[in-house]
């Protein structure tokens, strides 16, 4: 090793999901809304002043952050904006993680937040789930450098009632509590509404799952103007810029229009719960997800044999080679012709299985 | 102030260039390139796929990595990209900075590396410019956790003779060395020569300056497969998609674009030269830029007073309110019609200037 490696910074990073190319395959392995963007984005697109992009954009990203302000009600003071609600986490742990208690998230969870404790040097602690792969909020009531914790949680999709998540926050007054609320708009109550009462909490959310926007890369935060204000700063000691200018034009445009929204997230809501019944007459078993995926397992068949026979078939899921999680398959909800492909394709397989 | 409050990092952020709105204003403030995007930018534009914006973007960048590899003759494991230079300079900070020894850059220069400093908590010394606004070599040829320079410098547009830097990079075979181009096309001539003989030599440029696209958020680094693998591993340990479609689309044609990028160049190194001229005989003295800006000072007029007056007529430029920097305005190279506009006000009020 020469003496300049010695001072590089040793990591083992997250490992995203495959992006499978090809044509004819079904990709239901890394949440992506199986629907385009609303029709304004597309709009947006075609209007985008082309000779404005020599300027750099405005790094405050106002009128996205304006737009969020006024969609859910709250101050445009008390809300962030990043490249993707990663980014947004990222910038959140450099911020607010700075004990030398450890911070405190579940052991089956987002796994960056491992990553992140460990690129930053945080010290952390993951309190298990229970056996139904629930969170116990009472696990959370100790001392501790602050909480992170998804909601619903991921892979489980489980949700976490919202006077459960009030119990963590209102036990924790002296740390920071972190709900990352990436698949919320799919059927959770969001920790919005209890911002009034806790200056201390910060709801992350995204626009890559419920907006059609994963390749836009825009995520967000909410919280007291005194979190957001200590997160720009931080953002603005990193990189000023970093929302360009098709991410501010494109991303007000998919938060106007509502309608093309919630049609969105009923058509994936109802697809989901049918998949549900599908799921449970094939034998598998799942917690009850509330997000646009469903964790499975089947009673017979390995869940990593699985994976690889649905990969023959160009069917791609996400399977997580971990502890309590290896004999799971982690299924995003497609549109209703894929999943009519999916379950072809099991009930074809699983009742003659041979491993 | 609360319990919480105590784990805020503390940081005293960057503050960007004033980004003034309303017509009929002349920005010279902040570097930006005058002219439009190549139009195969605009044309990608048109022609993006805007469907594929529900999924994840390569988080390997691929495309621009690849296009930036050929185009510049190097390996595709010898290119990093990022959310714009900044984006790719934290990193490297991030990822090369860990040494107990003091990082070193310039007195006067890119005024982020200290906040990158102060963020990450990595110790730095700043070996003072000599009187001609020069960096002395030899004050980076003693122990180090590694160095980091503009070349050109910032703000004063000054460049370092290729043999200089790689005098530099000699003496500091044991740490790592980062030379930061972002002004490089406008008359410099690339690091990336040295990259062959310096396995620990970076090479740091953007798309925001002589790429028009300061809009887009695009910076890249070049150098050893060794030094951009760890990059990329702190990158994925931090967000793994960084860059959205849009940039990806775009920022390859910027690239391909051979003839418009070498003409733009050709047309604001002509009016650089010009203006040169005019500064001189209106009583302002230079260091000799070879960047697209000019760091003038006057020989009566305080730069405080003429940077007020200029706003007044809303031709904005940039004032430094810092030591050996508070004398001088660094105004950026517009289009030719800008700078005739410039020229005739200061014609106007400088001979008979009142304070």
């Amino acid at each position: 090793m020469k003496t300049w490696e010695r001072n590089i910074r040793k990591v083992v990073p997250y490992v995203p999901g495959e992006q499978p190319k090809g044509e004819k395959l079904i990709k239901l392995n890394t949440n992506e809304n199986p629907y385009p963007p609303a029709p304004g984005v597309r709009q947006a697109l075609l209007e985008m002043d082309f000779e404005s992009l020599r300027k750099y954009p405005d790094p405050a990203a106002r009128a996205l952050v304006d737009c969020l302000a006024e969609y859910y009600g709250v101050g445009a003071d008390q809300v962030f904006v990043g490249v993707g609600s990663d980014d947004v986490l990222a910038t959140a742990f450099l911020t607010f993680f700075n004990s030398e208690k450890p911070v405190l998230f579940p052991d089956v969870t987002y796994s960056f937040y491992k990553v992140w404790a460990e690129l930053f040097g945080i010290p952390y602690e993951t309190p298990a789930l229970d056996k139904a792969f629930l969170i116990r909020p009472e696990d959370y009531f100790r001392e501790n450098g602050g909480v992170i914790f998804p909601n619903p949680n991921a892979p489980t999709g489980l949700f976490l009632d919202l006077s459960q998540v009030e119990e963590i926050v209102r036990h924790n007054p002296d740390g920071i509590v972190i709900v990352d609320e990436a698949y919320i708009d799919f059927g959770g109550e969001s920790a919005r509404k209890l911002l009034d009462r806790y200056e201390n909490l910060l709801v992350v959310q995204t626009f890559s799952k419920s907006r059609s926007l994963a390749g836009m890369r825009i995520g967000f935060a909410m919280g007291s103007p005194r979190l957001i204000q200590a997160m720009n700063d931080v953002k603005y000691s990193y990189n000023s810029y970093t929302m360009n200018l098709p991410s501010l034009a494109l991303g007000t445009e998919a938060v106007k229009d509502e309608a093309y929204f919630r049609e969105t997230l009923e058509k994936i809501v109802h697809t989901r719960e049918k998949a549900k019944k599908r799921f449970q007459e094939l034998g598998f078993t799942f917690p009850d997800s509330m997000a646009n995926f469903i964790f499975a397992s089947h009673e017979r068949i390995p869940a990593a044999e699985l994976f690889s026979a649905l990969q023959r078939e160009r069917i791609f899921v996400r399977y997580f080679d971990a502890p309590r999680l290896s004999n799971y398959l982690r299924i995003t909800i497609g549109r209703e012709e894929e999943m009519e492909a999916l379950f072809a394709f099991l009930e074809d397989q699983v009742s003659g299985w041979k491993p």
